[in-house]
């Protein structure tokens, strides 16, 4: 439904150091189906580790706009969302990526919105940040709250993203197992077990207690229940089978065939 | 609550091939609250790079695991979570990083944990990702599939954090501004509008209805709404103080008194 928004959503880097960085950019970009870049202020950067990083993702980085300053990179959008991991001064204002992202989707179907990062070294300055109509802080410990760049650009696309529901999650999973389904099988592995001497009918009840926590653990889904079932049938025919050849190995007249 | 779980999940790199890729893995779990890193069938790598990406968190690094292989690496564990962007074998058990997340520290509490991470080139092997008991997925585009190491790293660890409830978000934010006190706002702008001149009593409803929306769309908080009004008083108080300034000019008793 927001595929389209994601087209009117561009990441903004201050000045960036390291051309590694903006490669790693370009490829979080792309994993989350973000593709218009802007580069405010630039320095020289290492191109030949902007490539290396960027991956197969590198048309982001050269279709790349650059501007003299951030105000004129951000001058035609409708909301400039900050990233900042300071306290104080605009910390009050803040919001996670995650409360942010349906915002940014919305704005986006009417105007560009601009996601802005700041220098590696140095982050975002005062008067940057007054140029940002919100403030994203990404969740992390307080002990170690300085992300990578590429890492806040990732963190903040992949909320997007996940928020714009593109992602199409597995389609051919297998739907839960039922309650039945899962007796049924129970069922079944207590007869097998009983059969193959593996317990006695009047110590079944407390080996399928513990039995039923452990297969109960680990089946889940109608498939796994099935391929549980498939193996108890299985052993079950094999020990009759076997029991069969044993009676007519024991048969008087079955050794005078032999 | 979940905070001391944390220390029982364990990251694990497969024969990692770039020593930056190893530092930005370590500066992620940092920022997330892990530090339990294992590298299985570890090759040479670009130590240099290492501490160069790990930044203040290279401890991490100094106190990493090495183990001969994956099966060794993880053989303390109560559950095993392999990462992969392919599609087919093992997509139909794989779910998101979002959809484990509760459970993968639910499962810390008792034993650790193993997220499982593959080279850069090739990924996990099949013989790999068959010793883990649970598969995630990172939701990306289709274009796109294939993360960098660090960055699935990232997304999995943010993931658990978030659910995990340790970060404690911006706490002095002011509280959304109630209706009420939106109105008393309003009223305050359409009395200081009349005083000023800005508009006519008999046009103040159609004005202030585009008002209302300007301003109601920027002031979501109370300390939003108090600077309004603030602002209105004040502007009020200024075209008082300079009407009775005007009065006194034209009132000829005062022009005798300059």
């Amino acid at each position: 439904m927001f595929d389209m928004n994601l087209e009117n959503i561009r990441v903004v880097m201050v000045s960036p150091l390291y051309g590694g960085n903006i490669g790693s950019v370009c490829r979080a970009m792309a994993n989350m189906g973000l593709s218009d870049l802007a580069i405010a202020a630039p320095r020289k950067t290492d191109e030949g580790e902007t490539r290396m990083m960027a991956c197969h993702s590198v048309g982001i980085y050269d279709e790349r706009k650059e501007y003299p300053s951030l105000a004129a990179a951000v001058a035609d959008c409708g909301a400039v969302f900050g990233t900042t991991a300071r306290m104080g001064l605009y910390r009050a204002h803040a919001a996670t990526p995650r409360e942010w992202a349906p915002r940014i989707l919305e704005m986006a179907a009417t105007a560009p919105v601009a996601l802005v990062f700041g220098r590696e070294d140095n982050g975002l300055s005062n008067e940057e940040l007054a140029l940002c109509s919100n403030i994203i802080q990404i969740p992390t410990t307080e002990e170690y709250s300085s992300l990578n760049v590429s890492q806040a650009v990732m963190v903040t696309c992949y909320e997007i993203f996940t928020a714009a529901g593109v992602y199409a999650p597995p389609e051919e999973k297998s739907p839960p197992a039922s309650h039945d389904l899962r007796e049924r099988m129970f069922a079944m592995w207590r007869q097998t077990l009983l059969q193959v001497g593996f317990m006695s009918e009047d110590k079944s009840d407390h080996m399928m207690m513990g039995l039923r926590r452990i297969l109960g653990r680990g089946a889940y889904t109608e498939d796994d229940v099935r391929i549980l079932m498939g193996m108890a049938r299985q052993t079950a025919w094999a020990a009759t089978a076997a029991q069969k050849l044993n009676e007519r190995a024991e048969d008087p007249l079955v050794e005078d065939r032999v």
